[in-house]
């Protein structure tokens, strides 16, 4: 297999993890910027997560438009991932989704932000995108290029977005990383509503966040996606410790 | 088979369906009303959906009088289903359900109201019948026709009614239309009691809640059941993306 | 099979089926009354109820001694079940369980009261034994004939007691009237909590309760029961609808 | 097999049955000090839980050194292990997990204390470590001896204590021991946080908190642990009843 096979491979794993840790029900997508190409991404046609299959992967344009052959009737909502990377040269990978515990912070004022070492990554400041504010009355979908560019402006450099009811997008710089921070993003808001629930929350410093987000390596991201990987049935494929600029080489 | 062994394939598989979502138990169920006698309907024998095959399935006139072969007991409730379609020309079909996470709205003055755009189609006006303002101290239980009008009169044009102390009725336009707007009527329900419990709660506004229920489309129907059917091992027969009046045949 | 054997076989099926409801996990406990010595009870050696074997089940006297083949460690709150089959002739089957939405209320002044028609059979009034009272500090075990006795005095003529601290004991008629019970008392913990957090609630009447519980009927049971067994991967033995004095044969 | 063999056996059954009780995910570990060096403990590489193998299971000197072969990379947290091992001679096994209900209470000021007898051994006093009180900004990690010993003081000589923003950590007599009062701190947590939404909480007394500890007895610990092998799939070996020192030998 080439280098792109292993990346499409690792791309339905992935829709495969995502669902099963509860990130996405029939809905939602994740996506992966084309390694050779960078002004193209990766994405299954529309179709339920848990049931994408290597022959479902897209070859997109940053403006949706679809390169080479169609498997199928694509995502209507392909611009967030298109918008994203042609906004942020360093985002290889883009998760969109309907996050159970997530949405209702999406509709609350109460801050998401992260309460333990493992969600830290998702950052300390967390915009909550509301379409309506330009778009009026919708159906809430980004649905266009423009819609798309308006919510990566929100987005700005960080890792995470709310949607006001509607969902989040993360992003990160492998397919690990970003469902690695979503699967995360998760428990963190599972466990944040019952924390304030009871009282006055502690939530990690800033220093703490930028400590835990500079130490992610590779490792980590293995251990957590070889058992992801078998919980859904899926082979788990080895990568190298050493993730490159941005992640740690060294425990701790 | 003919189209009408297809229904009723397709509504055994609905009645596997609503268990595995945990929008039914042992209890509840779901009918459709006949393709040709616009004045009969089918629903299974009183059975827990999760056990329902084709053989169970039976035909009822909107009185609830049985019409051919009895296959066993019917249900004590196919009154609601009946009344419905009596007063409803444009429903073709019913779920009743102890949704659990709705139920909590049944028995306060919180109201249910759409907060994420999947679930939007639960309609912004949702009233709360309770049997007892005329029927007085009963078992809850809607067994005749006066009870059943009585709870139609309540429902009038909207698309979920919930019943206090009892559960919810949901009304669509198809098999698969009902089915998707009680899964997400339950995952509105649990995360809308996350959401009150941080405060102050912005709901999908009207002109929100009309876009997205106009933008309803056959391919976003499929997109849930063909993963739901896997979910609970039924074969899944794909339907034609356009539904006709009342759905959405483009994206977005 | 004698109609003993398949009372014990009918004992190890509710094991299974409480444990897979959640109602117990790796403790609790049911028992029924032995059919043809009525001050005598059948109960399985102490184990997990999952893993309950036919092999298992043990008779003994309501004073808690071994009558014939031991087939191992009897359960050290096995008075639990012979205090109230002391005290209540008219119980034939009996749950003691550690339900997890229902211990909070052994610890709060919220009342458990049932708010849907599927738990109403719990009752209006249930009573909150605390060990404490009589027996001062102690490890909260109900281990001797004297305190079985003072908690089935607290029980009294209701179908259901908590415990402070521990959990409750469910009495019924049957071992389906029993476990059915017990399911949606934890069922109504569950979708009580919820709804206390969302302001004042309107429970059921007296009036509600007394018709629901006056109105259960054979077909009830049995459309549970079937479902719970195939949901464990036991048998499904039906039995007759009529179920005798205290039950209703007829709809609604 | 040696005692040693059966001990690794044991251990990895342990990893397993914490995973799939929802206590450990990808992460977190549980050791156990080895039997005829009681300068030693055993864990495994550094892995997700529910992959552990025997072949994973590694020797480490109390300071975290490797001795013998390494099957792989180790934890960068076995310093916890390795200080409270040096710190308690009393103590032989040890969990470290992010069990997802206690997390919300290492955030909060609500204290975590037992509400029911089955969750009694976690004790009274269970003291919430702060790492940046002495360390400052870090990823809360627990990376070397002097963090270690920093937390084994704040633990003293209770049975666990809770680290803020990261997790918990547990010890115990047995293997067995500590995967028991970890199970059930989880339950605790998860039922406590319900109580609190309900008012005002009876906690269990120091005295009930003394009684069922020392009255902790080995059938209570095979009867969940034969459940838990049979839940993971993994065989259960059978210990004696008599744990020894610190617990009961007779029933309640």
């Amino acid at each position: 297999m080439t280098a792109l096979d292993d990346l499409k491979e690792e791309l339905v794993t992935a829709n495969h993890i995502l669902a099963n840790e509860r990130v996405l029900d029939s809905f939602g997508h994740i996506s992966v910027r084309h390694p050779d190409e960078p002004g193209h991404f990766l994405l299954s046609r529309a179709r339920a997560p848990q049931l994408a299959v290597t022959g479902d992967i897209m070859e997109f344009t940053l403006d949706g438009e679809i390169v080479g052959a169609a498997s199928g009737k694509p995502y209507s909502e392909r611009f967030i991932h298109g918008a994203i990377y042609e906004a942020r040269p360093d985002v290889l990978a883009v998760v969109h989704n309907h996050s159970p515990n997530v949405v209702p912070f999406t509709v609350t004022r109460q801050r998401m932000r992260p309460i333990m070492h493992m969600c830290g990554p998702i950052g300390g400041d967390i915009p909550n995108w509301d379409i309506r504010q330009k778009f009026g009355d919708t159906n809430l979908l980004v649905t266009s290029m423009e819609i798309g560019r308006d919510f990566a402006t929100t987005l700005g450099s960080n890792t995470v977005a709310l949607m006001r009811g509607h969902g989040s997008t993360v992003v990160g710089r492998s397919v690990r990383d970003v469902v690695f921070t979503s699967v995360y993003m998760e428990l963190n808001a599972e466990m944040l509503i019952k924390a304030l629930s009871m009282g006055e929350v502690t939530y990690l410093s800033d220093g703490e966040i930028a400590a835990i987000t500079k130490g992610r390596a590779g490792f980590t991201f293995e251990r957590g996606w070889e058992n992801w990987c078998r919980r859904v049935g899926r082979p788990y494929v080895a990568q190298d410790w050493n993730m490159g600029e941005g992640f740690s080489k060294t425990d701790g």
